[in-house]
């Protein structure tokens, strides 16, 4: 669990905005310190106490608080204090290797973006998030933007496909990953302007596998190993995805409660299902990343609970000892990727 | 099953383009006409011999075809024989009072604009489709555009979110329908500039039950009546509920054959799924409706069975007996929702 240089990975932890409560925060560090991640938690002494009793976790004060209903980058400029803005400083400042909050996404991204700022040449960072084939084995599926920004241009796009492709490389250990721009038709004339022209210029690009257009159903049909699309359309898209996940099993649920011989049937098939509940619960992928950016930001699920929180620390942990941030900028700058288009 | 005036209702209808073949698309025709809608079918008489002899069912010969993969535009200015140009041009001839396709969606939307015309005022027709929320009974949402265009401006989502109420009002009997925007966030300050402007524009006008936004998760969940969105996200978003659906279901399934006591349990389980299997079948809701046009135009699911093609002609005749495009009209007319933004 430590690096190729077989030093420690030290996680910088937001210990505040964990919906479930700081309890569920605590159990979620505790795992992840298990595995010999070293931890910096920022938030109030006095409620996380028991963390600071752990060998490799220091415990830091943080006042104050950014809440969800705060505009973020208002709060993030004037709450200097806030758990989250003192846990991305101090990747900033060098103590900790990479960020890790499950409070509120859009102070997370912003706190993010200001104290790691972004690899030189990214325009916009963007919001990654695995997606795991329901039934089926094999490294998930990345999407990216699922909400960083509410609109993307076509460079913007280009950029996402290169920075989607080089975490599935490093953090997943795909060796050539599929990289599709999610659209409404697998035609290359398909989609909105700034998609179809995505399309040509990733068409004409080494560096990266680009495998064409996918829709919608393919988000989960394992088609391709990274799609591509703006922060509005992969933010409603994932929650789609989430919605009819659970609205199909819930139905599934309600028809096994429905008579006496459902019933029966619905107690038999349950530990065969046990694999897929665990495989569709969001605490397993640890949540969504932020790509582009100099340093490692993650975004934790918002209703994690213990296993979200560990995860989100591994996944942050993985990221940092794979140099996932290193090797994004190196092949940015190998596939001149980063050359900004002319505004 | 006639109309106020005691007239019966005649569609045209699309013989040819059926993915599953003309024995299908002559089963639903003989399903719809038993409901006692007369029918007007375009395509090769001799394949189509048996509609002939029915009493309501006339078929007319056209003896040419647009396939899934010519440029529909290009396609219907130049094949004035195809069957779908023909029984788009047979309602604006008079003849017919609707027209349906369960052929190529591109070349129906195409054919029917450019024989049906747009209501006055509306910019971009939009198409619409129902969503039942698995497991529970009440009218569908309707959501739209699910793909008549890539891009929507602000005012062209305003106009969907009248010509979507219409619908719902008219055809479904909601009276009163909850209409909202598909966002990432409740917030008015949520989404693209587009989405944000209209709803600034929607919050501001009457003739429409607006509730602001919601967000993917909400299209299974029955919060709001009708669901308004651009055509690209909507596609996506559209094809991504059916990916899951059918990944879900079959990770269900799979589960069920992984060993003897959970293949007990899948199989006292079965009649209950019946009505879930059932009510997900995209069969049942007839295909999606071309909305914001001076007449009836629907367009049935590309994998129709017998029974699609059946509701597609039954949804189209509703359509024409509930008055839809006058009362559309009417509404635009009333909210002043019609007149064009400045360009």
């Amino acid at each position: 669990l430590n690096d190729a240089a077989g030093t420690t990975v030290t996680v910088a932890l937001d210990g505040r905005g964990v919906e479930r409560g700081t309890a569920t925060l605590i159990a979620g560090a505790r795992k992840a310190a298990a595995d010999g991640i070293a931890l910096r938690v920022f938030g109030d002494p006095e409620a996380l106490s028991e963390l600071a009793e752990l060998p490799a976790v220091d415990v830091i004060e943080a006042p104050d608080e950014i809440r969800n209903d705060e505009e973020p980058v208002a709060a993030v400029r004037r709450k200097k204090d806030a758990s989250i803005v003192r846990a991305a400083a101090d990747v900033a400042e060098g103590n900790s290797q990479a960020v890790v909050s499950a409070g509120p996404t859009g102070a997370t991204m912003t706190a993010a973006l200001f104290a790691l700022r972004r690899i030189s040449g990214v325009r916009r960072p963007a919001l990654a998030l695995q997606l795991s084939v329901p039934g089926r084995e094999g490294p998930p599926t990345v999407m990216l933007d699922v909400g960083a920004n509410a609109e993307a241009r076509s460079h913007d796009l280009v950029q996402f496909a290169f920075v989607g492709a080089s975490f599935s490389r490093a953090v997943l250990g795909v060796a050539e990953p599929r990289v599709a721009l999610l659209s409404v038709g697998e035609e290359a004339s398909k989609g909105t302007q700034n998609v179809i022209e995505a399309h040509d210029q990733l068409a004409d690009m080494d560096h990266v596998n680009f495998i064409g257009n996918v829709e919608g159903r393919d988000l989960l049909s394992g088609a391709a190993d990274v799609v591509v699309t703006d922060g509005f359309t992969g933010n409603v898209t994932l929650k789609t995805l989430e919605g009819t996940a659970k609205a199909v099993a819930s139905a599934v649920g309600q028809a096994a409660r429905s008579n006496p011989m459902a019933m029966a049937g619905g107690l038999l098939l349950r530990p065969a299902l046990g694999g897929l509940r665990r495989q569709m619960n969001p605490d397993n992928t640890g949540g969504a990343i932020l790509l582009g950016l100099r340093g490692v930001a993650v975004v934790g699920h918002g209703s994690s609970g213990a296993d979200g929180v560990a995860n989100a620390v591994r996944l942050a942990a993985r990221a940092v000892r794979e140099r996932a941030v290193e090797r994004t900028a190196t092949l940015l700058e190998e596939a001149g990727a980063m050359r900004g288009e002319p505004t």
